[in-house]
């Protein structure tokens, strides 16, 4: 039996958790109850400028635990190809400056280029911007997607293809980004989280509501849904991640409920069900 | 490169194409419109009754290529997976009386039954009916439904899944069927394909909108999205397959089009797209 949370010390929310609201009072609001980290969506960066975000978050006491997103590397256009690296390349750049250890990347696609192709791409695009990485000292953490965003968002679906990749990569600065959301119902899920070991850079969780009513902005609240979290987390930390666990939440229902009321329900849900 | 279909000699169209139509009326106009083959659903035999439906089709000219669906074995109470068991082969029953040589087979899903047991009780249940399906000498085609169903509908959610059970069994009444909609962004699609051989008892096709927006009825005319479906069917072909290509889509918008329009873009799209 896997043991439940006993606090909020690993506990992180992504912005994009709190779409509708600024950094700053995301940031305000994580503070006041208590959230010890914090993902950050370049969205919220671009609201306010680089450098005034970077001023709330050091001026905070939170963890920046990782940069939402980079990637989108695969396109039947050279020049899109190229432009997808040099801004993933700026993202790490920012991540970098607001203190991130992790940029997140969220691979892509493009609709009618076949899926071999765009899976090269990523691999190739990875390798463009590695070096980059590198010199930063900073991690590129692969998301696999759920295949229903196979069309547009990334040919990277399961677990078994990020480990591929990181494999066939072979560098300290890849790994793999855990959602549950995307990977819960991965037929070797088990085994291909051992597989990737310490590779597993960040995790992050929310629910399968039965029905979903919507393939973006319809994710459920811990034990809203299908998803064996705990039992997943217990894989991911036999595998040996002692990281943060990210609420990541795209939710139309919640990003319309009262903050205090949403936050308070993930710290509740948190230690019930993650 | 594959060749185009020059005919419609290959041609079905499931009846759910046309859910609101009942299946005398679906039956005439796919007779006039010189559409060979029909895959029937259960909800079309039932609204009519399995006798009037049986004369209906021994009338028509045509080809009966499968009854949708048995299956959804799985269950946390024994007595509903013995329910199941029971109505799977309540519709072998039915498949054999209106001449369909194949059973497709929705392996079924429960939220918050656990994805292992549920593919283990897939398991019990497919080997609980295959005596049945011995003596009727009716075949059973499992489907692998997309991962976006694996909460309630199919905890079977790749070629590869399937390819194992249908290994594991090993009977020659058990095989696959193969619907591009759910397969088209599997990682090693085209081997799957041909490990499955004649192991191939089915073909669907329809097409991945983008956006999709709605999970279950958005699926697209074929030439509508992404899917490399004339690939996939090149590869099925590869593999040994030579039966009837299904066109199975689900669209509230196709649904309340003008049928006579609707077959006739079926038509075309099957010609040019397929």
């Amino acid at each position: 039996m896997v043991e439940r949370l006993q606090d909020f010390s690993r506990l992180a929310i992504h912005t994009m958790t709190f779409k509708r609201l600024d950094l700053r009072t995301i940031v305000s609001l994580f503070q006041k109850h208590g959230v010890p980290g914090i993902t950050v969506w370049r969205e919220h960066i671009h609201d306010i400028g680089l450098g005034e975000a970077k001023q709330i978050l050091r001026d905070s006491s939170l963890k920046v635990v990782s940069l939402c997103r980079g990637g989108f590397f695969p396109s039947a256009s050279a020049i899109e190809r190229e432009k997808a690296c040099v801004e993933t390349m700026k993202a790490m750049d920012e991540a970098k400056e607001i203190g991130a250890p992790l940029l997140v990347l969220v691979c892509g696609a493009e609709p009618g280029l076949p899926l071999a192709e765009a899976r090269q791409q990523i691999l190739d695009g990875i390798q463009k911007v590695l070096p980059h990485a590198k010199s930063l000292q900073l991690c590129l953490g692969i998301e696999p997607l759920h295949p229903m965003y196979a069309d547009d968002r990334s040919a990277i679906n399961t677990l078994e293809q990020a480990n591929n990749i990181v494999t066939a990569i072979h560098s300290e600065w890849v790994g793999i980004v855990l959602d549950v959301y995307h990977l819960w119902w991965e037929p070797w899920l088990q085994s291909e989280i051992m597989r990737a070991e310490r590779k597993i850079m960040a995790f992050h969780v929310s629910d399968w509501k039965t029905p979903t009513t919507h393939l973006l902005n319809d994710r459920g609240m811990m034990g809203e849904g299908c998803i064996p979290i705990r039992q997943i987390r217990a894989w991911a930390e036999q595998a040996g991640f002692r990281g943060f666990i990210e609420v990541e939440i795209f939710s139309e229902r919640y990003w319309n409920s009262p903050p205090d009321e949403f936050i308070q329900r993930i710290k509740d849900a948190y230690l019930r069900y993650v």
